[in-house]
């Protein structure tokens, strides 16, 4: 008899981003002595675990103790030593609650208690920039960096379910930004790869299904049912609702946008970045009428980029700031210059477009 | 003393869109005498109401009753006599509810007493193809495009406002089939850009405050709030659900994604148009190393449109559809045939992918 189902789906998940990380490491040339993390190419970050040849790689699990990531940490230990793979795991003390540090230590030692070996426990400060959500994550990615550069690890996987992706697609939804904040988590994320998220296409139950079956002891975060943080009331209320309304499949309806809308702004940034260098004149400046001729959507990508290199903070730089530079193109009647976020100025001076700071 | 802010809102939206239809109204060449409406290419629309040359161009109003079109209809009956244009209405009676030949009759009257003329009460027969909605929604839209041509209209104005918008975003959302079911309603669409809808930008409660401060009757249509019906629990649970748990701006950050997902989704159908031709062989077969050079987002809607091209119903035609076919390149393993709907059958054979019925 097989393993229960939840526990296969899991372990099925994993062993399939394990398959990829090892047909990369399999691709990547031979070592380069003494190159620094940050010189690889992205498709050759395995090549860090090679420092020592015969040592095997590593792959780290991101695990806070709640119900996905210890799946997560579960079907690792269970997977990696088949394949020739070292297992690991990093655990992040945001110091947010009191206790949070004896927390940590548990976590740390369930991790051993399945085989993984090393096992850290991280404390950082979390700051208060962009919000508590976003600076929890800031400190937590830079947290498990470190980590994953102590220890050489060819990567770090991250137990994001696919209601995570739901969640987070509506929260990009609710910027009204555009499709690449549609775009949710990326199945291969950060400096040369090194985030993988097995479960993107795993429902929660599931996670959750796994661990009961496994008698593997979970932690909810009290902050997943804070209805202070977004992402819970989103949980909670706002995704249940929509549920309700539209059916059962939205949740996978919205992972889904998310896949295809990273890859159709993928596209377009390519685009705008082909088009860009065909749309400047000999001294460097846009040319309107040139830009004019571009299809809206390839026009504004461009004219983001373009404030963004004169120092426009991509995160302040809203679509109606765009709308308005795009004016100068399409509704021009001699308006005057359009202030942008980062002291960004952008004006139409003889047909051409000058963008700068001051 | 001007008018009510609302009142002032919803002229200046239907002013706008009068003026634009004046613009194209101009711009058009000189009547094509003979020439049937179809055979117009769409920005020469309003020709079709220049067979008498002296007659101003006449718009419609499409009119339920309810609080939107009434207040679309109240401001065309302002604004149209100042432009030199003239204003009728349509009302469609659905049959679907008894006593609606009487409110037909009733909407006819009010449409009057705003001054406008012609105005039309046209029963349809709604059939049950694609569920409820969508039936009486095809039936509908057959019933203002005889209305508009027996009248040699101009355009017909639509009341719909950004909450329909982002009513329609979610819907699309729901389908999980891309951005282009994200770009919601256009403000100009329909054969040779009969339909405008002047209140896409306005929001519904201005609507029905238009109305209140100018005694207008609105009647408010039972199916909107019946819940067997996914829009009327999308208005009156989901959405408020999603606004509670996002904040007050998501109705407005939905409209807006409507638009960017439109551009986009315009943008990478031309790009997929014109890579179309450079990835057949002479024969016409889709040659697969040059798809797979392609960026997903473009490869997937040339498979799309050959799929579509071979006879396969673009209704039925989903992501997961293509992105079977799509393996066929980028993840060729020697798999056998994919059945498609419309009995069409796509396979890879000597590095084309031949997509055919039967």
């Amino acid at each position: 008899m097989g393993p229960h189902p939840a526990v296969a789906a899991i372990r099925l998940a994993v062993r399939r981003v394990l398959h990829d990380l090892l047909t990369e490491h399999h691709r990547a040339p031979a070592a380069v002595p003494h190159a620094l993390p940050d010189e690889h190419p992205p498709s050759s970050r395995l090549r860090s675990s090679r420092a020592v040849p015969s040592s095997p790689p590593l792959v780290l699990v991101a695990c806070s103790g709640g119900a996905d990531s210890m799946a997560l940490a579960s079907a690792l230990a269970f997977e990696s030593p088949k394949l020739g793979i070292r297992a690991g795991g990093v655990t992040v003390d945001h110091g947010l609650q009191p206790g949070s540090d004896a927390r940590a230590a548990e976590v740390v030692q369930r991790l051993r208690e399945l085989g993984l070996d090393p096992v850290d426990s991280v404390a950082v400060t979390v700051g208060r920039a962009g919000g508590p959500e976003a600076a929890a994550r800031d400190a937590r990615y830079a947290a498990l960096d470190t980590a994953a550069e102590r220890h050489g690890a060819a990567a770090v996987l991250l137990g994001h379910t696919r209601d995570d992706q739901a969640e987070t697609v509506l929260l990009g939804l609710a910027r009204g930004s555009g499709i690449r904040s549609l775009s949710g988590m990326a199945a291969v994320s950060g400096a040369g790869g090194r985030y993988r998220r097995p479960f993107l296409e795993l429902d929660r139950q599931t996670a959750r299904k796994a661990c009961m079956v496994q008698s593997l002891p979970v932690w909810d975060d009290p902050h997943n049912a804070d209805p202070a943080y977004t992402r819970s009331r989103l949980r909670h209320e706002g995704l249940p609702a929509l549920e309700k309304a539209l059916g059962k499949g939205v949740v996978e309806a919205l992972a889904r946008t998310a896949q295809l809308s990273r890859d159709d702004a993928d596209a377009l940034d390519s685009w705008a970045g082909q088009a860009e260098a065909t749309v400047r004149d000999a001294t460097g400046l846009l040319e309107c009428a040139k830009l004019y001729a571009l299809p809206p959507a390839v026009r504004r990508r461009i004219l983001r980029r373009a404030a963004i290199a004169a120092g426009a903070p991509a995160g302040s730089l809203f679509a109606r700031h765009i709308e308005e530079v795009d004016r100068l193109i399409t509704g021009w009647r001699g308006q005057g210059a359009i202030n942008l976020p980062g002291k960004v100025v952008a004006r139409r001076q003889g047909g051409r477009l000058v963008i700068r700071q001051g």
